[in-house]
C-alpha cells in the first residue's frame, strides 16, 4: 500500500448541501474547503435547491423578517474581514435571491457533478459565488452561466455543452434526489452538512458549526484560517 | 493609581442580555462567564423578557417549525458535552416556554439587579436555568424562585423581599426598559449581547458570535474552556 493509499484509511465523509443563493453557504463551502486537509476527511460537494427546502420545510429566509434581515447585513460584513471571503450583497438582494433565483445555476452545478470531477464543481461553485455574492453580477443569463464556467478552467465547447445538460431530466432528477436526501436529513436550510462518522450520518446547519463538527471527528477547529484562502 | 484600577483602565463593557427560558442564552452566560476574565472585559447582566422580544420582532422561536425544533434539540445535545453545560430539555418544553413562561422569574432577576449585586444576579440566573433546563423543576411558584434565590447563597428573609418586589411598578419598568433597550439595538431573540468598544455597541445575537466578539475585542477565543465551568 503506498503511503496515499494508506493516508485514505479512516478517512471520514462531509458532505456539504448548498445554494450559491446562499451567503452562509459560502461561508461553509470556504472554511471546509479549507480544513479538508487539516481533518483529512473527503469532502463531497452536494448542490441542492434551497428553494424546494425552504418550501417543504416550511422555513422563512432571515430576510423575510426586518430585525434578522437587518442583523444577517452586518453579521456577514463581519464575516467578510473575519473570515476573509469578500462578501458583498448584491444591489437589488431580495429580486436577486427571491425572484431570479438559481435553480439554472444549480441545476449547472449537478451536470458538472455528473460529468466532470470534485475540482470542477468546486471551482465552478466558487466563481458563482464571486459572481453573485461579491460582484454584483448576473447568474442566470446563458452568458453568465458560461462565464462563471471557463473562469473556472472548463474550454468552453464542454462549458456549452454542460449548459445544454441543464434542461436534461437526468440532471433535473440528480438535483431532485439531492435536495430530498437532504430534506429526509432534516434540512432546513443552507448549508446543510452531513458528517458521516461511524455508520452514521450527523446533520448540522450552518456555517458556525465548526467546532462541533470538529469535535465529532476529534480533529481541532482553529478559527477561519484566512491564510489557507483561495479567494 | 493601583494596579487593580490601572486594570479597569481600557476595559470594555459587554451587556448580556438574557430570558432564562432560552438555553442558548445559558450558553451565552456560561461562555461570557468563563471569558470575562481572560478578555478583561466587564460583563454586564441585563435579564429581559424574550416573550416581548418576539412578539416586537415579529420573530417566532425554533421549536414553532418541526424541521427546526427537532435540530434545536440536536444542537443543544451537542452543545451540552462540547460546552459542559448539563442541559436537559424539560419534560413538557412547549408548557414549560410558552404556557407557565418565565415573566416571574424575569422579575426576580430584574429586582435582583436593582437591589444586590452583579454576583447575585449571576448566581440567581444560574440556580434558576439549573432548575428549568436541567432538573426538569417549576421556576413559576413562589417556594420554586425562593429556593433558586436561597440556592444561590440569598437569606430567606431577603429572598421573601426580593419576592414581593417582582410586583412593584419599578421593577416591571426596570424589565420594560431593557427589553425597549434591546430592541432599540435591533434584538430579535436571546441572547443578545452588546459589545461596547470605542464609544459604539455592537450587537450580536446568539451563543455562536464568540469568535466575532473576540475578534471585535482584539481578544483570543479558545473554545468553551469547559475547565473554567462554575456547573
Amino acid at each position: 500500500m503506498t503511503s496515499s493509499g494508506f493516508s485514505q484509511v479512516g478517512r471520514k465523509t462531509v458532505e456539504l448541501f448548498y445554494d450559491v443563493v446562499s451567503p452562509y453557504s459560502w461561508i461553509g463551502f470556504e472554511l471546509l474547503c479549507r480544513y479538508r486537509h487539516k481533518w483529512n476527511i473527503d469532502l463531497k460537494f452536494k448542490p441542492f435547491f434551497l428553494g424546494a427546502i425552504m418550501h417543504y420545510s416550511k422555513n422563512s429566509p432571515p430576510g423575510s423578517n426586518l430585525h434578522k434581515g437587518n442583523y444577517a447585513g452586518k453579521d456577514l460584513h463581519r464575516l467578510r474581514s473575519y473570515c476573509n471571503i469578500p462578501l458583498n450583497a448584491p444591489s437589488d438582494v431580495a429580486e436577486v435571491m427571491f425572484v431570479k433565483g438559481t435553480l439554472s445555476a444549480q441545476r449547472l452545478l449537478t451536470a458538472i457533478s455528473m460529468d466532470l470531477d470534485d475540482k470542477a464543481v468546486e471551482d465552478v461553485s466558487r466563481e458563482l459565488w464571486l459572481r453573485i455574492w461579491s460582484k454584483d453580477k448576473d447568474i442566470t443569463e446563458a452568458d453568465s452561466l458560461l462565464a462563471a464556467a471557463t473562469n473556472a478552467g472548463i474550454p468552453m465547447e464542454k462549458a456549452k455543452i454542460l449548459l445544454t445538460r441543464i434542461k436534461d431530466q437526468d440532471v433535473k432528477d440528480k438535483l431532485k434526489e439531492r435536495t430530498e436526501t437532504a430534506l429526509s436529513h432534516g434540512a432546513f436550510g443552507a448549508p446543510t452538512i452531513l458528517v458521516h462518522v461511524d455508520g452514521k450520518a450527523h446533520m448540522y446547519f450552518g456555517s458556525d458549526r465548526m467546532p462541533l463538527i470538529a469535535h465529532l471527528l476529534g480533529e481541532k477547529y482553529e478559527g477561519p484560517l484566512p491564510e489557507l484562502s483561495k479567494l
